[in-house]
């Protein structure tokens, strides 16, 4: 689908830094998860901002399809190429460009991982909280919506992205928010484009709000007799007013999968892993209340951990879940799926969710960042057997059904992709037209990640 | 500009809910503010999104606008008829459709104001805490994207609509967002309809965030010798990690107003007023810092309020802030200026604008929600006077593009109505342009809200 012109084009723009080599492009058609797709044609690595204005001005011109890529850990497609065009990986687009302490910002370019900007900020004293669990880039954070564990107290990328640089499908640059915490100066551009997945444009600068590394933190985790019970804790622990800054539920079998793979030794039972970030005066009653609040619920053998190398020990175990959860199967390979339902129905949502994996042939430990009621099931596959392939996609779009049926949405924070468009319908309506306008006024030409998010154009082949 | 045809159908639609009797339609042609514009056409009193819908596709039919009314309180001109059309007042629609306490979770139609809905509240031991001083409706706080003195803790709109049900121009009804507490299913519609002033469509439905009552309240005020301390004062108490309720600003003036209006004795000099919410425990921790930081400014007199009485005192002074200052000049009306800064450079917005003040014939009291960098001069004018009326809207166009030059935005919760349309441009760049194609996309015909917010369609005749 690129012309020789075109591809002439972008070789006077990028030189070595454009790449049509076999082994980048299947880099670049890669998935962390099952989804899959084609292949692109080629592979830029821009710089600047500038580059990418220019590469979008090629790309109107000469008609071809421009997907953004950060670190590729994405889990529903999104930076594939479902029908060729050239990939926009950023990984050349990693600055730190301006840490303002005083008000808690930074400036930074799309493909730093939050992991490297953590590094960057120890020594101010503040720090990144969005958490996903995979060492993403910034940018595509962004594009997704992300969140993960701490967005119970600290929001997702729709809280704390606070200015945006984008460059649009007809190559101008727009910069939307400002320094200031809050405005109403018209329509909010920033949260438009925060979980447009490239839709729309490519995000060439993000600003983020940061917050103070906590003075105190305290963990604490605690067994239930059933998920019921875990889940109406967390629900009384949020009606009591305490803001946990991590509140996140295993099941019995995502435990057992952590105590094998990183050596913990938990009961094997529903637990919650809660963590508390304040002064140490607050966090200890938090601490206490949370107690107090569980043991109502009959949690067992409830455990403190304030030392820095006990939480890090049971953070390590949660983060290594996934992994831990794959390990007890080996050769499989994972169809993870994401819902969020209010949490008046989360235990119901997950009980259902249960029974429907137990009934099939697959297993599908469960865990979650219970205190937003988002939660995903494992599912674990050999990848070569089709039947079990095609029954975890049935039970994944059955858990999408069931979480709209509970008044959720059919994605917390994995976003669309892809691989939850057929959803998009039933959880939208006639708003996911209303979608299609809006892209269809930024993008006429379909250009941005086309494929992806909106109702069908005509031009993708889907999976 | 409404035909006799228009209007038989709307008279057919609404009967005696339809008024073009003159005492109504310049009620609604009057605001709080100086800004001023003509008269609508008529009003209708809508009872149910299906009337609303009924009315958007007359408006297609006979191309006339429509204009939302909720209280009537905003400041920018948001609710004025700039070319006739159609006002539509949501008196009508009050009800507290449900509530959901275990999701903490309200639904409510558009016209209940929020000092109505926290009444509702108060058995639930929730409350809704976005507070602008006025006794807005709930949908005109949404479309403004509204906030006050409780954003520094609870957020502002943005930040505590979950989901809406909207009528668009064409008569389409839709909903946006669910149940769940987040979603990257797709563009965040809720956040680009949350400030849109009526203009991409009229709200009919709203889910709101709700928040436990605090179990425990404290409310310091403490004055200090010079505005440079107290934003000092400010920002190391948000990156010392507390995160007050409130955290307001007075300068002299508005002390001075307010001690002769609602009966205090506070120094002549300014202060900080900050409210901490949360446990017995961690309110008194709070405070006991709060005191040390304030200490360390250079703070004097510091009071602690913990019995209701004493800090309902203070708020209630501070509420009537606005009404004390009027008061201090007998005959004067406002311009009420709105700015919002990083709250690293607010110390200097707010001496700049001071001194712009000082050097005028009018006199002009400083207050803000200084949390959020953002503040508010209050400029009184004899309104029969033209020199004073000029002279305040220029003060009040040098404050916004101070706050610009300052990295900030012309508006932090007024919105922009057409008082603010004429520095869009400034702020936005290009992006005011990608407001106008969205626009564009969704309401083709203009007929929503015309002549505000977006770039100019050739219809409005501003002020």
């Amino acid at each position: 689908m690129l012309t020789a012109t075109a591809l002439a084009s972008l070789h006077a723009l990028f030189g070595i830094r454009l790449s049509t080599a076999a082994a980048v492009l299947a880099e670049h058609g890669q998935s962390e998860s099952l989804v899959t797709a084609g292949l692109p044609d080629a592979v830029v690595f821009p710089a600047t901002t500038v580059e990418v204005a220019a590469l979008a001005r090629l790309a109107t011109a000469h008609r071809f399809a421009l997907i953004g890529w950060g670190a590729g850990t994405s889990l529903e497609g999104h930076a594939l190429a479902v029908e060729g065009g050239v990939t926009v990986d950023f990984r050349n687009m990693t600055a730190v460009l301006e840490v303002r302490p005083e008000d808690r910002l930074v400036r930074v370019q799309p493909g730093i991982s939050r992991e490297a900007l953590n590094r960057e900020l120890r020594t101010t004293g503040l720090m990144f909280p969005v958490d996903p669990g995979a060492n993403a880039s910034i940018g595509g954070m962004a594009a997704t919506r992300a969140s993960g564990t701490t967005a119970v107290r600290y929001g997702t990328m729709r809280d704390n992205v606070r200015a945006l640089e984008v460059v649009l499908a007809d190559g101008r640059v727009i910069r939307t928010g400002t320094g200031a915490p809050k405005s109403s100066a018209g329509y909010d551009l920033t949260a438009l484009l925060v979980g447009s997945e490239g839709t729309l444009g490519l995000i060439t600068e993000l600003t983020l709000q940061l917050y103070g590394q906590p003075e105190a933190m305290m963990t604490a985790v605690a067994a239930f007799s059933a998920v019921g019970q875990a889940v109406d804790c967390v629900m009384a622990t949020m009606q009591m007013g305490l803001v946990p800054a991590r509140i996140e539920f295993l099941d019995a079998d995502t435990v057992a999968a952590c105590n094998a793979f990183s050596g913990l030794a938990l009961p094997h039972a529903p637990q919650l892993l809660v963590e508390f970030h304040g002064h140490p005066e607050g966090v200890a009653e938090d601490a206490r209340r949370f107690r107090e609040i569980a043991e109502g619920f009959g949690a067992r053998g409830l455990q403190l951990a304030e030392r820095p190398e006990d939480r890090t020990r049971l953070w390590a175990a949660r983060h290594a879940a996934y992994h831990a959860i794959l390990a007890s199967r080996p050769g499989a390979r994972a169809v993870v799926t994401d819902v969020c339902v209010p949490i008046s129905r989360l235990a119901e949502a997950i009980e259902e969710t249960r029974a429907d994996i137990a009934a099939s042939d697959i297993p599908g430990p469960i865990l979650g960042h219970v205190g937003d009621g988002n939660f995903h099931a494992i599912l674990m596959v050999r990848p070569e057997d089709a039947i079990e392939v095609a029954t975890a996609r049935m039970l994944a779009a059955r858990m999408a059904n069931r979480a709209l049926r509970l008044g959720g949405t059919i994605t917390g924070e994995h976003g669309v992709g892809f691989g939850k468009l057929g959803h998009m319908a039933a959880e939208h309506g006639e708003a996911w037209q209303v979608m299609g306008a809006l892209k269809q006024a930024l993008d006429p030409l379909g250009l941005m990640n086309p494929g992806k998010l909106i109702p069908g154009q005509g031009r993708a082949s889907l999976a």
